[in-house]
């Protein structure tokens, strides 16, 4: 699935790993539409194929642009990326809230270069400020990184199948948790694991709590713990 | 700011740029608990330290260990962050829904290796897998950009860190719950439960597994644990 609706600009790149590495990720979050604003080192860029990796069709795809304007012509909205808030009069996004800021429509989100950003002429084009919140100690994003985090967010952006992260063993029944407690509650009353009567059935009750908190345990693994107990209860040979 | 109760484990990390753009995304996010479990270029490392810019001071402090146990001997609850889900029976969180998982105390994230991440035997240290959900088509995340990713994730977190209200109870670490596997297995040797040389290693594994997915285990519970395998395997009177 790629969303054909949103573009990623990078603006004057100047190491080709960097771009490599932005379309791996972009890769990674179903991304596709590369555009490249005068790369300093030229192009086509053998670092930013190798590096993209999986992302290698997108470098493939890549447009090459010589001016910004030419860039984002087609756009209908766009997010400048900057990693500390500018003295801009300029409304600004938080990435964490990007989802719910979209407007519909071909959307594009410009990245600096990697020594100093982003100019004020730059910003100019866009319509937003996206701002990746960081450490104020060290605010400055390697540029692949926050291409990474705004795809990324970006795939969040729509439903997420949860269920096929589900795994496919079958799962216990608690009635096999409750054979289970009988066997080693047994063996563990064969063995005198119970030496003050009164406290019986508060030391029952904190196994259960523990056993059971064991999330998702399968039919096998209730089987594996019935056998450690038979085994550790056996009469030495 | 920084967080020092969260650690960034990669495990047998290849390259030393990745190593150091990791350290770089620890920064920019507040943290800086950085471990490395034997990087496979050697260490101290020159890529690591340039690439980490900003983030030299991490790469400077970062503790090295030859083995994945040492490296979390201190924690009590571990993520290890998968791609793709995996056929293993443990739970799973996704990177979004993180910040909500995450109980008191001190907290580890595993990363594994460039080319084929953990293994089974490694993710069976951790209490939990971590899923950054990505586009089926390419899953293969950048190492470093799955640090950057859980960084960000955590640096959202930080209102979230509350103090566990519900658990007053000291958690078991790493190193306590070793103790038991320990304990466990050996009993389990001389009740000759391994009955098939070729399957104990993943007999073990399984029994760690399940183990592992008691969450917010306590001290006490391991105790409890102990005294279940003690009296079990005492021989019958």
């Amino acid at each position: 699935m790629t969303k054909n609706n949103i573009a990623i600009i990078l603006v004057a790149p100047q190491m080709g790993e960097n771009i490599g590495a932005a379309a791996r990720a972009m890769k990674n979050f179903g991304l596709g539409d590369l555009r490249i604003v005068s790369p300093r080192d030229g192009w086509p860029n053998e670092k930013a194929e190798s590096v993209s990796a999986g992302g290698i069709d997108i470098i493939k795809q890549a447009q090459i642009f010589s001016s910004l304007e030419e860039a984002v012509a087609d756009l209908s909205y766009i997010y400048a990326t900057t990693g500390v808030s500018r003295d801009i009069n300029k409304n600004y996004v938080l990435s964490r809230d990007l989802a719910q800021d979209m407007p519909a429509g071909n959307i594009g989100f410009m990245f600096g270069r990697e020594n100093w950003g982003l100019n004020n002429q730059e910003i100019a084009y866009a319509n937003k400020i996206l701002v990746i919140d960081t450490d104020k100690e060290y605010a400055s994003l390697n540029i692949a990184h926050a291409v990474s985090i705004i795809c990324y967010e970006l795939f969040g952006a729509k439903e997420v199948l949860r269920a096929d992260l589900n795994n496919t063993q079958a799962l216990a029944s608690a009635n096999d948790l409750n054979y289970f407690y009988e066997h080693l509650f047994a063996s563990l009353e064969e063995k005198e694991f119970f030496r003050v009567p009164e406290k019986k059935d508060k030391m029952r009750q904190k196994i259960r709590n523990l056993f059971s908190r064991i999330d998702k345990l399968s039919v096998q693994e209730v089987q594996i713990l019935h056998g450690i107990v038979t085994a550790l209860a056996a009469d030495e040979k």
